[in-house]
């Protein structure tokens, strides 16, 4: 039976051989891995399961990095703000609130070059020759700062303890050695670096795989002098600098490098920020010098008859799976870790590579796997979850991961992977190659565009925020909807020179002055009068929080018109407001009479006209409005839920006028879900939930029949034989 | 008894003369007044009782507003923003929304000079070449608008319907002609006005003190097509304007005008606008200007031997009576209506007059005096919110207004004012000319200072908004709170180079972005470097909701560092949050376990050190922080009520370490106040709630006493004999 074997991966150590074949055997595992921590063992090189060696680039070779101490990793890191008294120096610690044991300052570098001293007060930056820094101290001294100004520090610091290794370390009380951190792309590492692959290659012919974990630059993770993670960005760059790749960008670039690129006035140019021409250009540097080192890699990879595999974290940053220059690298595979119906698009959908793989939770790691913890609670949920996803864009794998002996003492969850791995292989088999039914495609406009599809509002992966699971929870949503899902940016539409072709719906969802709802771009003429233009002309949009909202001209909402809605800062407390009072919709049709908007908006209003579905305490939550012949929703935000993705649905389908469309392959019951395949003449119905369900399935055509479901079923049936199940 | 009579004025009207001379008797009133919509009876002219006489200056004489329709009120307008299509003319309708019974279009200016057509998506101005008015259809047609671009048009319009009166005669339902507002300080109407008020003085001989309703221009106030308010601000000076006064203006600023400097993108440059220079520039210039005519007037009121009196309402613009031109103008008082201890603080605090006077609440309107109402509650909760302002700042009289005969049928009400009345005098009597005790001097710092003295928060005087009574809470607070009160401007501390000398804590409370909060003042290093100096020399800082606020180089909040706290707008969700832990506080010392923040923020937290007091949500709500030798306090909001107004006192104190001073003239029970006035020997305890109270109560040097108040008693003692009470 194919369903029972096969697209599964399984970790495994030095400690539990037999239990390793053993359960390779019951869960149909046909790929083996090592860990962190894990070493693999000798005996199961040829068990005709694939073997996966995870491969370090930047460490697991201290040797190395204290005889080439100049190569260590680097990274740009911001001190605190600090204030000039009356009169007098100012004295600036540079490792206040950041552990000792992962970094130190790099004042070897030409620091009057590469670090920047910065007065926040005007924005002016202090010349090398007001400032001194004294490294026994570990401060800079700024000679005469003027009084009650507050400055900065920007420096770049080396990478002694590998941030992911810190972590690991500390959450597993590991005691060995620090694994330093090395720059793979600095002149003797890189040679090194080829020949030590070529070596490992040699050394371990039972590795199949080689799992890159990952290439060069770690993303931005900073531990304070607690050992506490101080900042975390998934896709941070702070940590892909040195004064060599900077002046190698200065030369592609044209133009100077200032430390101030990276630095981003402390924000460090995360997902929030607008992001600025010379991150960009410093981004597209760094893709296109990643992805020729890492193709030298893959190459002697491929050159030793093996499989090339990236983990998408740890030092993947560079990559940019999403951008043009990833396939170039030739990557056999993705491996990535799946939290939730996001992260597992963020992995299927990387285009580019021959497979990819989701590794599922939990870890393996004794943060679950305690006493009294409940690891099968967990597998359940993230499986249950992802599962939307799947069904929508499926990875062609699975697999777990971290100390397989933690989970052989709960056997719940060795039952549980089981069911798991064999209702994937089903899955997989019924669904893969062939696209599933969609009413249209959704693209999801911001600042960022394809670059971070699914991951847009993620700061650290799936990691919540209460800022902004209001608007993730769109973004979860549509992981799991009947919809082709795109991303676009801001760019894209001044390149297209309009809204791009076949688009149904726009979504902007996010906050004000944020890359999310776009900021200063809706100042650009260009940007409003295309999407107004795309609009009125039929196209549908959705805005969820404070969208288009950039303050100009008389406008907080630069769409205000189309959405028929504005936010109140104050600037229109004036004018009275009589459009208040609900009314019933399409979109609210089924929904919940008090919906879950998540943090809400305190202060949204309606222009007459509009349609108002749902108001609290003077504040409009959800909205409709129709602008020339197109429509748009307005949404404070949309935490993921069933009742929500629901809403959600409906939303789209009004927004592009497919309201008629929405009885096809459809489930009354909202905790259900249908989705067809025409393309192999199938569609399923499945619960989401834990709990049995009953509703009445709408097929193409207007028919429709009731279906009864067990906790999480999923049933199968033929599209041209109505009412039968498949299997 | 000196008590049982005088400081009160009260309405009459033809049919209820006897009524008036009883309750004359009965209430003490020395005063008698009519009202828009009555008329002076001839039988109360010689009672012994002041006549007061309300005078319109712009209104009440259609005949003449006929006869000179170029002299007719002007005021300027914005259209709804309009888009362009995909070709062809835009055209743009001017009265969509509005009252056509309350303005028309003046078309026979120079429209090309005066109106301006602005593309609102790049903020262009359209030439005049570019449109055409069509006076039929009023509407403004664009030739060739760019397309999806919006446009809007700032017109000058008729004031053909005054609309105080529109909004009298609509509440009331007066059938009467629609009185046209005139502009007075036009040529021929300003020479016909003066004779017109001599006239009067002429022919009205028992008339005492003029009340003039009030001077020139209207406060802004448009009704919509169904006679429903459209635009309130009680500021607004967008009825103040005509070509004639426009070119005036110009001559004096030295350079051209444009609508835009009072449409202000259809903002019309409200309390939250942080102004412009060409606003302030054009307020300068009325106020110069409105003082000068208005002193004529007075002049020729006292040339009569008469009084003038300035209602602080109807047209009141250009007056600003806390700036210095107000003084000149001569008037012997200044009467407003007082909604809380805000509204009296306005009116008793304004210099250069002899007396002030408040008009309390209910008005005599059908709106409150209907079966089924309750004037005397309200009445009850007027009083005595308003009285913790007079005790800290008397009013010279008190006084009622509307129609005399709606409230004889409340019999409950005529008792309550009797009490009123007397318990004013008794209070008037004791602190009258003496300065209460203070703790201190506080300033409110935003963009306007001075100018809108206990009033910037307001939309239309006490109108409750949801976006700002947390805010006018502060204020509230403090207009009966034992401090001195100052307004100050950020050009305040321009001007003197810094924190002006005497104030022992400052305040900022308001929005970001917002004149409240100041705006882009904080990216001004002279702002930012004079509040450091002077916290950090030991003054104290209040930040209330978004203070300081302004996105600037790493920081939003600009005193982050000082008040050490932060406003997360997503750009730093990277860095880790630890410090959440409530602390004891001398500030939440008798704080309820729930405190009301009113609207609340939701994305506040506390840098490393700061000592958060109250946490909701993980968004700070209540915090204190040391900034060297000053201390600083955040709250996110602070509506009015007696707890947060003892967590305001509270927060006060700390700030300017004056802790060990809250045992001088003070109440352990939270509802009852005490005001000291050691120029009287005396000192008074006030039962600001219904219910009878028992507290303790601390007199100077640590003495302190129980004291049992009934409801909404007050208890008067002399301070230098502990525990008797004086009468």
């Amino acid at each position: 039976m194919e369903q029972n074997k096969g697209r599964l991966t399984i970790p495994t150590d030095l400690d539990v051989v037999p239990e390793t074949l053993e359960l390779m055997a019951r869960w149909g595992a046909d790929a083996i891995r090592d860990a962190d921590g894990t070493q693999f063992p000798p005996q199961l090189a040829n068990t005709g399961a694939k073997v996966y060696a995870t491969y370090y680039t930047t460490r697991k070779d201290n040797d190395w990095a204290r005889e080439n101490p100049d190569e260590v990793q680097q990274c740009y890191i911001m001190t605190a703000f600090h204030a000039a008294g009356e009169s007098g120096p100012l004295t600036v610690p540079l490792m206040a609130g950041i552990s000792q044991e992962l970094m130190c300052p790099n004042h070897s570098c030409d620091t009057g070059r590469w670090w920047e001293v910065i007065d926040r007060t005007t924005g002016q930056v202090v010349p090398p020759a007001g400032w001194r820094y004294d490294p026994a101290a570990q401060t800079v001294q700024i000679e005469a700062p003027i009084p009650w100004h507050e400055y900065t520090v920007s420096f770049l610091a080396w990478l002694i303890w590998d941030p992911v290794h810190m972590y690991n370390a500390v959450v597993n009380g590991w005691q060995g050695e620090h694994q330093i951190t090395f720059d793979v792309r600095m002149p003797k590492t890189r040679a090194w670096s080829l020949e030590r692959l070529r070596r490992f290659l040699q050394d371990n012919p039972q590795v199949d795989v080689v799992r890159f974990t990952t290439f060069f630059h770690q993303f931005t993770l900073v531990f304070d002098e607690l050992k506490r993670e101080k900042y975390v960005d998934w896709y941070g760059y702070s940590a892909s600098v040195n004064p060599v790749l900077l002046e190698q960008f200065e030369a592609e670039a044209g133009y100077p490098f200032r430390a101030e690129y990276i630095i981003d006035q402390g924000y460090y140019n995360n997902q929030y920020r607008v992001p600025t021409r010379e991150y960009l250009d410093f981004m597209a540097f760094q893709r296109r010098e990643v992805a020729a080192l890492a193709k030298e890699m893959v190459d002697i990879v491929h050159q030793a008859g093996r499989e090339a595999m990236m983990f998408l974290g740890d030092h993947w940053i560079g990559t940019e799976p999403y951008l043009d220059e990833f396939a170039a690298i030739g990557l056999d595979a993705v491996v990535g870790s799946v939290g939730n119906g996001s992260t597992l698009r963020l992995i299927a959908d990387i285009p580019g590579v021959k497979y990819t793989e989701g590794r599922f939770l939990p870890y393996f790691f004794p943060d679950t796997f305690h006493p009294g913890g409940d690891p099968t609670a967990e597998a359940r949920e993230n499986w249950v979850t992802a599962r939307r996803a799947i069904l929508r864009k499926p990875i062609d794998r699975i697999g777990y991961g971290g100390y397989l002996k933690l989970a052989l003492d709960f056997p719940d969850l060795i039952d549980y992977i089981e069911k798991v791995a064999d209702e994937f292989r089903m899955l997989y088999e019924n669904i893969s190659g062939t696209k599933p039914f969609c009413h249209g495609t959704v693209a999801v406009l911001n600042a960022w565009g394809k670059m971070r599809s699914w991951g847009a509002h993620m700061v650290h992966h799936a990691l919540y925020q209460k800022q902004n699971y209001s608007y993730a929870g769109v973004i979860e949503a549509l992981s799991g909807a009947p919809f082709e899902v795109r991303f676009i940016s801001f760019e894209d539409i001044l390149a297209a020179g309009g809204v791009p072709a076949g688009i149904d719906v726009l979504i902007n969802v996010g906050d004000m002055d944020t890359a999310h709802s776009g900021g200063t771009y809706w100042a650009d003429e260009r940007i409003v009068t295309a999407v107004r233009r795309y609009i009125a002309g039929g196209g549908g949009f959705v805005g969820v929080g404070e969208p288009t909202a950039c303050q100009w001209q008389g406008h907080t909402f630069q769409l205000a018109n189309a959405l028929g809605m504005e936010l109140e800062r104050g600037f229109t407390l004036g004018y009275d407001k009589y459009n208040w009072d609900e009314q019933p919709h399409f979109i609210t049709e089924d929904a919940p009479t008090i919906i879950d908007f998540g943090e809400e908006k305190g202060n949204i209003y309606a222009l007459p006209g509009t349609t108002v579905l749902r108001q609290k305490d003077k504040s409009v939550q959800l909205a409709a409005n129709n602008y020339g012949a197109g429509r748009c929703v307005y949404l404070s935000g949309l935490p993921y839920s069933f009742e929500n993705n629901r809403l959600l649905h409906r939303a789209l389908l009004w927004s592009c006028r497919k309201e008629a469309a929405l009885h096809r392959w459809f489930s009354k019951n909202l905790f259900v879900e249908v989705h067809a395949y025409p393309g192999k003449n199938q569609y399923c119905v499945v619960n989401n939930t834990g709990l049995p369900q009953q509703t009445t399935v709408w097929r193409e055509g207007g028919s429709s029949f009731a279906c009864n479901l067990a906790g999480n079923e999923i049933k199968w049936f033929p599209m041209d034989q109505p009412h039968a199940a498949k299997a």
